[in-house]
């Protein structure tokens, strides 16, 4: 069911497109649209269009008292205030040695989670755990969530936010987060994985 | 917690931005950006830019004998054989008498479901249950995954895939796909999220 073991499925071979070509085909703040020129299986070629963008980190704050740290922040594209977690991009520089293809190290992930947390709501963590590492629309997007459990966290940080983040920061009852995931009011596919990931493993 | 909670929260109204004008910027098969000049709370204005695509079903789809009907399927967006579990576009037939701004209704969402089950996968279900509603991305998308368990399915439908789908499908027990959700194997972010869902309400 791994990566391995799908790519020694025979039948995998024939559901491979092949790439013949592959240009950024819009570019805007915050990602690109590159279109691919591809050979599909059956021998057919055409363009297929996706989002590029740089793979984030998503952190799961926890305080020593049970509370999470959640952040309500406008989102335009969904034209409302979202309740959600700390997230962000990686950036070059938390990879530090070794950078390869493929996934990020765990200790380049906790570099990224460590300064979203604390330039999102000013808090540090006393340690990190990796939780688990999704596409979220691979339909579309290459797009990759790495998820991070923070805990231990207190505001001794200082806020650094971009120039168009309006956030706001407050502590609430994990359970409540909890609830709210039950209940649909969380809507934020980020926050719902990585509160449905922390309870399947770790409650 | 939910939308109508977030909207009285004293401290909202601070974080919204207005929305000046609106715009698709670039369009191409699948989604469109949309570039919208927006002031923000401190008065500034800019141009934002995300990803305007239509909402869509994410199916669970589990068999009288406890197994789950999966796909295989090329992601050209991340370059390999996604493993995963039926997912498509909601279209406006699907909605029917009564549709209206905001969610779908639930037979909207089971029409879709049904479909794209057996579009994809020739597989038809004895019944569907609507498990949650997430954005999976709403920082840069207005994607919107309503995900749907469906029970009882058999293999008594015809497929009938789009021009540039190449799939795969079988059944593997659900414990299984369990098990590749938890050690990582399955990356796909809707069939998670949809499995651990389930999980945490069901199990």
């Amino acid at each position: 069911m791994d990566d391995a073991d799908a790519a020694d499925h025979p039948d995998n071979a024939d559901l491979a497109w092949e790439t013949l070509d592959s240009a950024v085909d819009y570019a805007c703040p915050g990602f690109d649209v590159r279109r691919d020129e591809v050979r599909f299986p059956d021998g057919d070629t055409d363009g297929f269009h996706y989002v590029d963008e740089p793979p984030a980190v998503v952190v799961l704050p926890l305080t020593p008292d049970g509370e999470a740290v959640v952040i309500d922040e406008w989102r335009q594209a969904v034209g409302r205030v979202n309740r959600g977690i700390p997230a962000g991009t990686m950036e070059p520089e938390d990879e530090g040695e070794g950078s390869a293809d493929g996934d990020p190290s765990d200790a380049a992930v906790e570099r990224a989670a460590a300064r979203e947390l604390a330039e999102e709501t000013g808090y540090e963590a006393d340690a990190f755990e990796r939780l688990t590492t999704v596409e979220p629309t691979n339909g579309m997007a290459n797009a990759v969530h790495h998820h991070v459990l923070a805990t231990g966290c207190e505001p001794t940080a200082d806020r650094d936010l971009d120039h168009n983040e309006s956030i706001s920061v407050e502590t609430v009852p994990y359970d409540d987060l909890l609830a709210a995931v039950v209940d649909g009011g969380l809507r934020d596919g980020r926050a719902v994985t990585a509160v449905l990931w922390y309870e399947l493993l770790h409650r």
